[in-house]
């Protein structure tokens, strides 16, 4: 059974023969890969630099991989029959006690009592076949097959705003018609996170920007003119404009210099939030004592925003299945590169760097 | 300007040309009519039966329809452009002073400060075309024009929904994997309205089941089938073993006699919600003091479930987009019959009675 | 040790010398009952009349009480130190493993899994001391120790008013100066529980009106004045005149005819919500096809309300407190008999029959 | 008539003879005032400091004050008896079209259509009557009249905890047994907002630690005492002490340096969360990626908080009257100072400046 391994802390990948199945939980429901999803975190791992990583317990390995799209090949649950496509979960909670793991949400655990296949101390999907629990596994709709893999990055998005607009519920947030539409959005970052989130934005009726250093790329151009979507090179338009436009919500999705955030709290409106998703890799953040003041003048929020759960995969599968009806176009760009397998140097190298324009990268195991 | 025309409470319909432009509200956008959309409403009023009927202010006549799908040939207001597909929103605040209608949610309007669309105070959509407020349309995108016209009935079903989910907030509903998956829901009636209903709560991840007291016509077996909704003739299978296998929701969309409904409230599961949507037209519910003591200690919930305002229209029409791209085969169905409007004496006869396996009939202006 | 004890489905009730502690859960709080309050379902069981009082696994007696304070007397616990006065809570999770109950809210125990002091298999507290799980003590300021034995019976209406409160969440149904003052309630029965649910919802800002078919005993005039609540004797008024006036929310205490129900429903106002609680004793309920499509059209509820967790006993604690400031007048009423355990016979009597006028009667153990 | 009248934005304080009574909205209930509290804006706005400070339009002074309680002389209002305590609400919707204004929510506001009472744009209430509108009074429990002065202040952290409670129920906050008491809060500040939020905190059930960076003064002591609240000097424990504790809630209420909030930033535990109650007033926030990383991983939230509305002021009276019943050594001690307002020269003296262990001081003009 062929697999993709790294070995955190240590730098590097490699395709390994592992001569034991992969088994999580209950195990009930075998499942071929069709293919993975690559992510920044992969390569992070790859590279050595993700704090975080680290095999299961007793192995100096682990199963790289945590965006997957495979087919159930046998099942002893009723609700999985073979044929069935389905699309693994990747954080789990791992013998978790606190109330937010009972409940199946350990996006809030508060004992750190989980694992997240492919990265912390549980293999991966970038393997053969494995053998899941059925709680967690998430049913995807044939019809959607090709871009499904988007739905666990989406799940993380899903999750965030679903945190926002809760906490948004302390005052009366939506407009004078009931929906989201006199709301602003911006997203800074047009990687694959910040043009996943301002089409899920703009979904939910936001009118959404997403902004960056530099002018958009052909496809970042045509995904937001379809979407009806504006994009910002704010390296352009300064970042002083987009303080005196304001918004209701702000995104972060960069993970880049934490004192681009010290700008953006101050773009918020009156009862505005900014959500940070991502982690920022260097910098500080610096508010002067004016512009907290301004913000609690303003009943503003900053909240930290991670992980999606079960209900959040099936919501990104909703949402990708509605593009797919309503923005043809769009949903036709955001895979931007696939690999087969087989072509184990290529692999290697697309988990090595991203590629410049990539939204989403695919390894094709099969089907 | 053609429209089809009532005259409340007498019954009847006929077509008759305009002189004067139909108006509301600010009125910036014009909007012809692609296509009208039949409901059980609509022939009530045609019958006379509908009391709660009359014309707008200082007329004996309204034009008919709620339902419809419009496209924008002049506009005035930078958010709709000549071409834009739209459907008018039906029921709307009319100087609604409560604090449900200032915040755009005439839904829950306390002072009976509301007009209604082709029914109540209003002049409908069923007319070549019209001059409306921006506040009150939604945007169709193009790729769902074929079923877009579903988006009204179904928005009602998703504020319902909507409406239902927030009651079950007071305690925690969601199963141990964070979804519905767990929560067992039968839906009574098997019309447009049961359908979509059914639809939409599988959707959500309910296990679903809808129930008439008669088998499935094929129309219907397919639909349910494709969705994974289990259909029930409950003639067959009695209420007896409804009330023994229990669900955590039931939803009335028979609109027959209120007896069925004292049987729903035994079928209640602890923690259940019995959601009446549809106006019995017949009988009473009698319910035993022994039944009650159950339904208290079960902390039961019996709720009244009306009207959809914007954010379920544009729910609704997401979910429309999410379905045509997961269950093309079901969504295929859903419209049983398109009828010309310059096929005068059809369109009277649609008006007048339903035909055995109606799902949604059309009338067509044009295109 | 001293204890009173029953023995259902029998009825009757005696003194008893147990030869063993009572010890629930951890046990590692020593408590020495001061008092206990008496309640309608006492009466019942020591009648044979309550249906689901039954014995702890493996005996076939109990004693009774689910109403007491105490005195801390040892304690492993360092939350709990000698000579703290607690009050027990009743109902409580046996082995739950739903959701609501690994929550700490086994008052939406899904699956039947808890047990009942005093009444469904669990020792209850009218006995000399018992040995407790610090979980299940909640602790009482001593300058509320005189009243302090009501916070049982109101932490049932805190939590069903909390619950009331999140159902109403659905919409804005606060007035426009962000407050209940603007709206309406009325509940049915003027016994401890609609005298202390009138105060409540008086307390949260409502116009309350509290409704018997009787004229207002003497306590009850003098406790409704003081608080600014109106007492209606309906039988006088006219159950028509109420469906006028209209309410905003109806709360049955009386545990009479079901058929009062039906009268109550026709009382609400639009988005109005009629809470049950209280187990009709007999009649029935019926709704006549009209007064449901009323009931649908104005968005109503109707929700069973049991059952008052740890939360909802600290608030009633709180309320006490607040009234005992504000109120001293009412709160010095509610206490209508005090009867020293000592006197056996008193004891047994009080046990067995309402007083005209009781409001709350206590069992006088010590101190 | 007599006031207190200051000139924003110039510095000082007189007596003044007013020609023409002071008159809010509908002005249709005279109130007498009894005595005013004062606040540490009060002194800002007397030092010339507070650069939001404003007369009302037309005039180039302003009455000063926004703690009251006064007691209704004559009233056009059924709600409103010759005699009834009232205190006045301070900050008030000014023409305010926004959603949150109009459902009486102006602490929301998101236009900046509001005055504030003796601050902005309106008259205060240190003047011997004057006429209000219904709307903006609420009515004071006589047996609490000697701390009901407490209540708008209180009033503020009533809301900023409601705040806080509707942010963290996007998860499960409470513990497993329902209540808030695993949860460990606090506040920095021991001055007057530090002491009532550290009171609040423990009355809604949480583990509470009040912080300033010198020992307790007498005072304190005995009241953190008495209401089961630990008091630490920080200068001593140490900040990296309080780091590694962790804290699911910390408020600030210092008003001091902004540098202070990043420590309070890593004190957080998961799901935590960090109100910003009263301005900085000087120094700079700077937190570095990794902190900002922790606090995304750890779902954190920072919120600002300020201003509570009219269910905040009945909720502030009935947790006074609660605290008088079950903390009456702490009660007696809010009050440090009482001031007649015929002693100009004291009143005038303590408008300039704040005592050492002053908690509240009271003008009295009567009764």
């Amino acid at each position: 059974m062929r697999a993709i391994v790294v070995k955190p802390p240590k730098p590097g990948v490699e395709f390994r023969d592992l001569s034991q199945a992969i088994r999580h939980g209950s195990g009930t429901v075998k499942v071929r890969i069709i293919e993975n999803g690559i992510c920044g975190s992969d390569r992070e791992i790859v590279r050595g630099e993700l704090a975080t990583a680290r095999p299961p317990e007793g192995k100096d390995w682990l199963v790289l991989g945590h965006e997957a799209l495979g087919v159930v090949e046998e099942s002893k649950d009723p609700r999985f029959k073979p044929g069935d496509l389905v699309m693994p979960i990747n954080r789990r909670s791992y013998h978790g006690k606190c109330l937010n793991c009972l409940v199946g949400r350990p996006d809030f655990c508060e004992a750190n009592e989980f694992v997240e296949a492919g990265m912390v101390g549980m293999d991966g999907f970038m393997v053969e076949y494995f053998y899941d629990d059925p709680k967690y596994l998430v049913k995807v709709p044939p019809g959607i097959a090709d871009i499904a893999i988007l739905a666990q990055p989406l799940s993380d998005l899903e999750k965030s705003v679903e945190e926002i607009l809760n906490i948004q519920r302390r005052f009366i947030w939506t407009c004078d018609d009931g929906t989201y539409n006199c709301r602003r959005a911006i997203v800074f970052g047009s990687g694959s996170t910040g043009i996943l989130m301002s089409l899920l934005l703009r979904t939910l009726g936001f009118e959404v920007y997403v902004a960056n250093r530099r002018d958009p790329l052909e496809n970042e151009a045509k995904i937001t003119e379809e979407a009806g979507i504006t994009y910002i090179n704010y390296s352009v338009e300064g970042l002083d404009r987009l303080k005196q436009m304001g918004f209701d919500l702000v995104v972060d999705t960069t993970g880049a210099s934490a004192s681009l955030i010290g700008h953006e709290v101050e773009m918020l409106k009156p009862n505005g939030v900014l959500g940070l998703f991502g982690f920022p890799s260097e910098g500080a953040l610096t508010l002067s004592n004016e512009v907290i003041q301004r913000f609690i003048y303003k009943s503003n929020v900053i909240v930290g925003l991670i992980n999606g759960q079960k209900p959040h995969f099936q919501q990104a599968l909703a949402h990708l299945a509605q593009w797919k009806a309503t923005w043809p176009g769009v949903v036709s760009r955001l895979i931007t590169r696939v690999v087969d397998v087989n072509d184990e140097k290529e692999v290697v190298q697309v988990l090595n760097r991203k590629e410049k324009g990539e939204i989403k990268v695919k390894i094709k195991w099969g089907q």
